[in-house]
């Protein structure tokens, strides 16, 4: 048998709606409701509003589990543990570390021993997750990327593109955006990006701290898919700040780590054939949408669905950001 | 009596929940319900889906006109008359001209005899509506924005700034983007942005096509307050086409007709403190906030809502866009 065709043709949109895949109540409010009617709700004890979606057989798994409480009539998970961000965060600990041991999650044995913040309504601290965690509790987790550009003499602009080392646990062999990484509990959001220029593609503290330009967030609900490895159909909703680097001509991004396999100074013909093949990592797919749209290369005269587009770049998540 | 102290101190967020105003299912799905359950939907025949919220005291007015059913149990107003645009904007206006002849509605004192588009799923046309008749209906409005800024040899930003005419209809007074207006049914949203260019502030058709940038859309829904004039509380979902300009600095736009006072060239700080006064007209600010955002002026690290606010200025609409 031929293996299925791989998708070739991928709109705009396709991109999209491949990486912000959690429905909207806008569209069809009944199905909507139908569709996370599905899920438990996370909560911390003595706060009375969601701060994740879990899968209900990641739900069952935390029944009588000492610090937690499954209300099954709601639909509502509660961690039970604690007053204080630090007391939450070691009854999590914890429990994933127990849940660990047995393997019962796939998600798990990507463990990368990386906090990641968990905040309220109020912008507190919740608790912290390791990151592998994050997509089981279905919180908001939070990342940092970089668009490095070039302008050449006639203006045209051209885009380093990274090609990911393909025995990267995630995504391998994908395009990515030129520095891209997840933003640890504490951490600001750009110092991460600094730090992650340096690791990701060798470019200088200083050049990156005076050029870098913030330019938006890129927001989305992922519900994954055997693309991100581990079990399917966890949620992760996901903040991404963003920046652009215009670069000097002279200075070309290098691998700095084993991550990138390769960089590709590509026109913005060359990006949107990628785009088009499905070649890049669904989220970096979105954040270089938002660059096109930014830099005026996406118009409403070039993309029917234009205004579409834009909303769906910035979705307002369903729980608190930070 | 001393007159009620007008608020002189708002956050960025202020200015953003004041003009998208409507509330979101995502922060609370119960009070989201209870607030729609109160409006009637307005459909068209053969199309199962909402394009606009009326008020029950707008819905009330169709009971029993010919080509409208008021359908009370499920809170549906449906135009019935033909199965084409031109069919369907002939019903609508026809039922407009009346009410405007018995004066009921205060905002159709406002006719502007200048018709808009309201689109169906499918992108297509389903009627033209007269503009000031939109909010009754509560259908997207569609418009183009246009900053014009000039950068100094220091590199520092500069924003042409206009204050709208104090006789000006509405919002009367107050500050706006330099160039923005709505787009009539048929209007391509480029060619109505170089229009208005030429009309509004005397900028030169030539310069506007070549240096105008695309940046995006700017989406929110409004429910209009006494600030709008005529009935207050009407819901003004809108899309607006967002363009830059950098303006070479002997280029001084000028008012072309009687609806700008005066253009002034204000820094950075100059518009905050403005915005902080509440001097904006509400949509304009918004504008003036997305490019903030886009040009690396209000970023994560001064601005504590960040995340909230660059998704609230792109709104996923409740109905379908063009």
């Amino acid at each position: 048998m031929e293996p299925a065709a791989q998708k070739t043709n991928y709109s705009n949109l396709d991109l999209v709606d491949e990486c912000d895949s959690f429905p909207y109540y806008q569209v069809d409010p009944d199905l909507y409701a139908a569709s996370i009617s599905t899920y438990y709700e996370l909560r911390v004890r003595n706060h009375a509003y969601g701060i994740g979606y879990l899968l209900p057989s990641v739900a069952e798994v935390f029944r009588g589990v000492p610090n937690w409480d499954l209300n099954d009539a709601d639909r509502i998970l509660t961690l039970e543990a604690g007053d204080t961000a630090a007391e939450r965060s070691a009854a999590v600990e914890q429990t994933l570390l127990a849940l660990r041991a047995t393997g019962h999650f796939k998600v798990l044995d990507k463990w990368r021993d990386e906090l990641y913040a968990v905040y309220g309504r109020n912008k507190e601290l919740l608790f912290n997750v390791e990151r592998s965690a994050g997509p089981l509790f279905g919180v908001v987790m939070y990342g940092v990327h970089l668009t490095a550009y070039v302008r050449t003499k006639e203006g045209e602009i051209k885009i380093w593109t990274p090609r990911r080392a393909r025995t990267k646990q995630t995504y391998g062999g994908m395009l990515d955006n030129a520095v891209a990484g997840g933003i640890a509990s504490g951490e600001d959001p750009f110092e991460s990006m600094v730090r992650e220029c340096a690791e990701e593609a060798s470019l200088g503290e200083e050049l990156v701290r005076k050029g870098a330009k913030a330019c938006g967030t890129v927001t989305y609900h992922h519900i994954r898919t055997e693309k991100a490895g581990g079990e399917t159909k966890l949620l992760q909703p996901e903040c991404q700040y963003i920046w652009d680097l215009e670069l000097p001509k002279d200075v070309i991004p290098k691998p700095g780590d084993d991550e990138v396999e390769e960089f590709y100074l590509w026109s913005v013909e060359e990006v949107q054939e990628a785009m088009r093949k499905g070649e890049f990592k669904p989220n970096c797919a979105l954040v270089v949408l938002d660059f096109f749209v930014r830099h005026g290369i996406l118009t409403c005269e070039n993309e029917k669905d234009y205004i579409e587009i834009v909303s769906r770049l910035h979705r307002k998540l369903e729980f608190p950001t930070l």
